[in-house]
Order: structure tokens, then sequence, then C-alpha cells
């Protein structure tokens, strides 16, 4: 019951809160994508990723798409992209930039890139 | 002279903007602190960080401080800390919500904690 009515409001431009005051919320995944980039390919590759996350933080059920690079390596990256649902994390795959983003770093990648998936126990889900 | 006035505003309660429109932004400094912790202290662990978490969040120069839990390992956690200059990231070492963190978590942990540093690319600083 309270999985479809968040499906529902998270299919809305503008989220409603999902939650009554005091609620214990735990519920946005945190997906961590590492990239390893080719060193020639720092700046490409930073001029796709910030591509492919502004157009992503329009997405609905999108929170935040952060990008950060690691200082002692700057041919490491760290994409963390936050979702308020599994169906938002899923519709993330079948958007244009984010196909875009796949196959125009695909060779700038020195490794292929891993991902790790989190939830979140502090902030609550609006602080996200 | 910027830094010496970003010192300045970092020490003020409310944050003036730090930036006139417009201008090229990439300077907060983003902490991942992993975390493995025993499987029996799961819940302590949970409990006393989600207390050092909103202290934190209190301090001037802390942008974003969240702590998430690995999907596939509810053992592993992640603090994720946001820092607007790197004297903020030392003014969080000498609060006492820190040292007490710091030291009721010490027996909890499997192995020994780890960091790594990274600048951010996207979003600009306003976006922490």
């Amino acid at each position: 019951m309270r999985e479809s009515l968040l499906q529902a409001q998270c299919g809305e431009p503008d989220l409603a809160p999902r939650h009554e005051p005091g609620a214990k919320l735990s519920h946005v995944i945190v997906v961590h994508v590492h990239v390893q980039v080719k060193p020639d390919s720092i700046a490409d590759f930073r001029k796709a990723t910030v591509a492919n996350a502004s157009e992503s933080l329009k997405e609905a059920g999108v929170a935040r798409f952060d990008v950060i690079q690691q200082a002692d390596d700057p041919a490491a990256f760290l994409l963390v992209e936050v979702y308020r649902t599994s169906q938002a994390v899923a519709a993330h795959k079948e958007t244009e930039h984010y196909k875009t983003w796949r196959d125009v770093v695909a060779d700038m990648m020195a490794v292929p890139r891993s991902s790790v998936k989190f939830t979140n126990i502090f902030p609550a889900d609006d602080g996200w």
C-alpha cells in the first residue's frame, strides 16, 4: 500500500512529502559508481559526465546526482546517484542522456566501472 | 585574498554566498569514511553515528553529513562528510560530538576505518 503510494507520487514532477512527521524513514537508494579513466580522458570524461548529471537531476525520481573527483588521483571519479525508488533507478537507464553518456565514456575507462548500492541512515528521505 | 575572505565567512553561523553568479566553482571537500563494524555492533554504531551526524550538521563549515549503509552488507557503513573549507575539516575534529563518537565506536570496528578525499565536479558549491 505504502509502496504503491510512493510509486504514484514519484511519477509527479513535484514530489509531495511521502511521510508523516516523526515517521522513521530510510528509503532512498544511493548508488556509487566508481570510474577510473585513462589519464588522457580526464577532461572529456568530466565534460560528458557533468552533462549527464545535469540532465539526470531533471528526472522526477532522482534526488541527487553528484560527480566527485578523488583528491589524490584526478583519474578516479565517483558518481553518487540518489534515487527515490527502485523504479527510478531503472527509469534512469532508459533515458537518452544516460545512454549517450554510457556510449561516449565507454572508451575512456581504464578499467570497467563498478558500483555499490547503499540505503540512507541519515538524513531521512527529505534530507536528500 | 579570496582564501582569507572564505575563512572569515565560514566563521559565521550563516554562510553568505561565496561567489559571483556564473563563477566556476569546485571547492567543497568531500570526505568518505569507510567503516566495517562487528556484526553485533551494527545497532549501536548506527545510534552513535546518527547522533554525531546530527550534531555535525550544526557546524558552520559542514554542508552535509550523510550516513549510508551498504545494501548487501549491513555491517558496512559510509560516512559522507562535506566541508566548505579545509579549516572546517580540522574544526570538526575538535568538537565534543566527534570526540565522543570516535571513542564510543572505537571498539565496534571490525577493521580500522579508512577515508578517501574528493572535490566536487558537479554540482557547484551551492548545490551542497
